[in-house]
């Protein structure tokens, strides 16, 4: 048995940062007191979801979001996947960016979205996130006592590559702050979260803001945990709430044995690789 | 509008090869007068799923099953995904075969399963295939004036790399001759038609043996076709019977210019390449 309590933050997220970050603040405080190690909290939690929004919201690393996620790692003794933020970098680009602290407030990892978020289907939902953000380069991957945990944002979860590179990396749990929207997420999300973990044979994790009708980006909520045989471990609905999940990282082990698929891919035949620079 | 219909036979396979061919020929002319294009036989539709089998029913390539199918798709002016066959090669090596066939007859690719299946799930479901069997090591996509289509064998649609490699050589339909069974079928085998349908943008096309409770291996059924949206668009029981379904492939660049993921893939992070031999 080696078990880890991760708790995903489905917080509502307003027009307000202030309320925001006090929202943040105190349901991060709550996982820990119910015995989470590692605390996730949404993308964007900061700020409503829209490009305009992300520009008056945007902050350097170490600007008072940061040093918020900092201090509430520390002061709660967590892991803590800080959600998604609007950085902005010293060049003035913007990234979509997931800072990530150790349970002494330490930032152990900087995940800037890899992959930018562009759709536009009739009827349906339209976004460019390209227009305002600059894309991020590295795959990051997070050593822990609790395991090692990949880290990608929203769209991210859409490319297998990427999980499979984390996967080859040693990731036991691939951890993704994400918001899906009424459109993707009830014909896309549970099967993106329950296909990699299946594939990868590892646990996933998606965690979203609760649905605010009144915004003009309306999440899908339905945070979700996935074990490494594919199936849904929790899901919460639209609502605020925590989803406490805890699971047992041998249990990779077990599947991997039963089914052997990361041992039989074919790496005689096709190979993938990370061609970036760490 | 580019249409193209294509038909799964989800037959009853049972320990009597006769019988299994002339089930198979007369449900691919009832699909063939259906209007079906492309016509697809399950995995092993000559004989049982056991090994011992395997090796009483081994054939060459141009054998007897060979003939019937070449006929079979001659006759009917179709395309013809040959389910698969326990084929033996000059040296005595054993595969599990796919035989593909042009409206005129003429083979025009030969699939072998490329990842063997090996399972030991406690309580669930054992098979040892590569007891018997050799891995083949070609990617299979055939080039037809209905699109390109992959084919794959089973437990090889579990490999997002062979299916997002076939996406890249222009696939626009893979499929699937496979027999799931009642621990992985119930399980998976929805999911991982979804996924690759999802995650690479084209259709994909799943056709197992009817349900045949009197085998040592049983087979799950639920032949599926899903689009390009992760949509299951048709989908059998346990039942024989027939899938008959038209879809339109203009649909794929439709969705890829909505949701533009086999574009924004990160070509500059990431590498997908197949390292076998042509």
């Amino acid at each position: 048995m080696k078990n880890v309590t991760v708790a995903l933050i489905q917080m509502m997220v307003i027009d307000d940062k202030e309320k925001n970050l006090a929202t943040a603040r105190s349901m991060i405080k709550k996982a820990a007191a119910q015995g989470a190690n590692i605390v996730v909290l949404p993308e964007m939690f900061c700020c409503p979801y829209e490009n305009k929004s992300f520009i008056q919201n945007k902050e350097p690393r170490g600007g008072r979001v940061w040093n918020m996620l900092s201090q509430a790692a520390a002061e709660n003794k967590v892991y803590l996947v800080g959600g998604s933020m609007p950085e902005e970098d010293r060049e003035g680009r913007l990234y979509n960016t997931s800072f990530v602290f150790g349970p002494d407030g330490r930032e152990i990892a900087v995940c800037r979205k890899m992959h930018l978020f562009d759709i536009d289907v009739p009827g349906g939902q339209y976004f460019k996130e390209s227009d305002v953000f600059s894309a991020g380069d590295k795959i990051t991957v997070v050593s822990t006592e609790y395991g090692n945990f990949g880290v990608a944002i929203c769209f991210d979860i859409r490319f297998p590559e990427l999980s499979r590179l984390m996967a080859l990396e040693g990731a036991s749990m691939i951890i993704v702050p994400g918001a899906f929207n009424m459109t993707t997420g009830p014909a896309h999300w549970e099967l993106l979260f329950r296909s990699r973990a299946l594939d990868n044979q590892l646990f996933t994790f998606g965690c979203a803001p609760a649905q605010n009708t009144a915004s003009s980006y309306v999440s899908y909520g339905n945070s979700i945990a996935v074990s490494p045989w594919g199936t849904v471990l929790g899901r919460l609905g639209f609502e605020e709430g925590i989803l406490l999940q805890t699971v047992d990282l041998d249990e990779i082990e077990k599947y991997r044995s039963q089914l052997p698929l990361m041992k039989n891919r074919r790496k005689d035949l096709y190979r993938i690789e990370f061609i970036g620079y760490y």
